[in-house]
């Protein structure tokens, strides 16, 4: 068994995170201890929650402290054992760190053992049957209790969340307009996704005027992966007694001492809005029904799924970036290099 | 019977209402039609949101037009009446306008028969059993949810709303931190509205950390009656899951063309917060349920009113901006002159 290759947090980024916020170390790989059992890391999840835990001070988690590994879920092959609830060869997500192996207990952030459905990649565990689709899927009944013939909008569409939340919505029966930042992606979420309608937010003159002339009854659920000027443009579209379910903030997580200000909320009581925000975690009895009805839908080509994957652990910090700056459609991943099966 | 006064906006105000916005005129009191009726107005009911309404653009109903009259709840006494179920001598709240005798039909939005209760006086159904109270009630039951040991914050909370509301959640077992503008306000919200605690934000160097002091757990419940400011300090003080009542954000009503900036709305992720805007109207079948808990509440001395009253339709508009500068405590009022019956 080789070391463990690890990366660290040695500066925390201003604005975009890049690779010199990050190093790469060689540790001995770890023996687990009683209760404890140890994983060989297969697929890293990239995701955008992992920029607020760079900074020096607590958002829902700790911060990553300088010089220490880099949090992050992944899904990882169970390779050593002191815990009978997990044997050698068991496949489990988590949320553990940036490195080749990490050690685990029942206590694991998000455990969970995985059963893949034959014929699905491992790597959508950590995509549209992971966190990012269960996510979009929790939110968009849970909180945004989407029914039959409702508009909904999705911000940051041609993401993880936002392009499999986009077909979970027009499975539901409902219209579904997708915000994004490029021609390109508005022409991937309408012609390869199913979205009735896209906005390019950097194009848009008027993104509030976009989005009425494409839903001129108002926007019944507005899904925010995103907050900031596009948040601010989507109060001035909804309906009365409309949602918003508040998923993420992108736009303000590479904005730490200066988040964008929200002008628009006096809409929240002039159209009776309700804004919603979760996380996962406090909704994992909802996950597995979520799980089971995505990985339906996957197998039978009703959802489609979109990857962006980078391989070899030591290329995580470049992939991070390019996820940050918007450079990555569907599901950011880092596929790790096993050197030790060569 | 003499003359019809009317109140009307001659000028958009920059900032506070001034008197100046305002001229009062006199027209031939008007004959009601077919299914209509005529009051004699007796109380003009003085709130917030009459601000919204004296600028150029729809917010929620459509603006009040240059040299047109002021809209406004008052209550009144039928007086005539072509309409089968409003007879002479009823007693009617609605959504009228800043005049001595107004014309209401069934349509007349908020119209309301009263059967005021004998020993409280007919104006607090304008205050604490009309619009201020009542929407007291039904916000922090419908949309806060407030239980027994929770901790309610409330803003503005010497004012109509606010020390209504404040009592209510004192008598149904919450812990109620009041924020106010003043000392005398903190003193009066303490001692004579029996809060437990009061926070003047005009003083506090760190509102946030002042309302962390006084509920180290986080706050359950937040009526927000104010907006700007204080709202976005509050976000940094609620507990996980907790729930903002968005009411009014009286802190923008002045500032028309510059709303304040709300920086801290990722906190509605991180601690999976809900802000909920309402209007009273929208749960007017609640209003009944309300209106007699709180006449009870008051008939056995459980609930203390405060009245701010202004005598005379003529003094309308200076009393309208000192509610809109701050300057009054408990129910702004006016009472109006009765000429022809003296």
């Amino acid at each position: 068994m080789s070391n463990n290759r690890q990366i660290t947090l040695v500066s925390h980024a201003k604005g975009n995170p890049k690779e010199e916020n990050f190093s790469m170390v060689e540790t001995p790989v770890p023996e687990p201890g009683q209760g404890e059992f140890l994983i060989r890391n297969l697929y890293f999840s990239l995701e955008p929650a992992i920029r607020g835990w760079l900074e020096g001070k607590a958002n829902y988690f700790e911060p990553i402290p300088l010089n220490g590994v880099v949090r992050g879920p992944s899904v990882g092959r169970v390779i050593k054992s002191n815990n009978v609830d997990f044997v050698e060869g068991d496949i489990v997500f988590g949320l553990n760190r940036w490195e080749d192996y990490s050690i685990c207990n029942s206590d694991t952030i998000l455990l969970e053992k995985l059963h893949p459905k034959e014929g699905l990649p491992l790597s959508y565990y950590i995509g549209p049957l992971g966190g990012s689709g269960t996510t979009a899927y929790v939110g968009l009944h849970e909180i945004g209790y989407i029914k039959e013939g409702q508009t909904v909008v999705m911000s940051a569409a041609a993401g993880a969340t936002g392009s499999i939340g986009g077909q979970i919505a027009k499975l539901r029966g409902c219209k579904v307009i997708g915000i994004v930042g490029s021609d390109e992606k508005a022409d991937l979420i309408v012609n390869e996704f199913g979205f009735d309608a896209a906005v390019n937010y950097n194009t848009s003159k008027d993104l509030a005027a976009d989005i009425r002339a494409l839903a001129p009854e108002g926007v019944d659920v507005y899904y925010d992966n995103v907050g900031g000027p596009i948040l601010n443009a989507m109060l001035l579209t909804m309906k009365m007694q409309g949602r918003i379910v508040c998923c993420g903030m992108i736009a303000d997580y590479n904005r730490t001492e200066n988040p964008n200000p929200i002008t628009n909320l006096w809409e929240v009581v002039a159209r009776q809005l309700t804004m919603q925000g979760f996380l996962l975690f406090t909704y994992h009895d909802k996950v597995p029904a979520a799980q089971d009805q995505l990985a339906e839908w996957i197998d039978q080509g009703k959802i489609k799924v979109m990857e962006h994957v980078t391989k070899g652990i030591a290329n995580t910090p470049r992939a991070f970036g390019e996820l940050m700056s918007g450079a990555t459609k569907g599901k950011a991943l880092v596929e790790l290099d096993l050197p030790e099966q060569t």
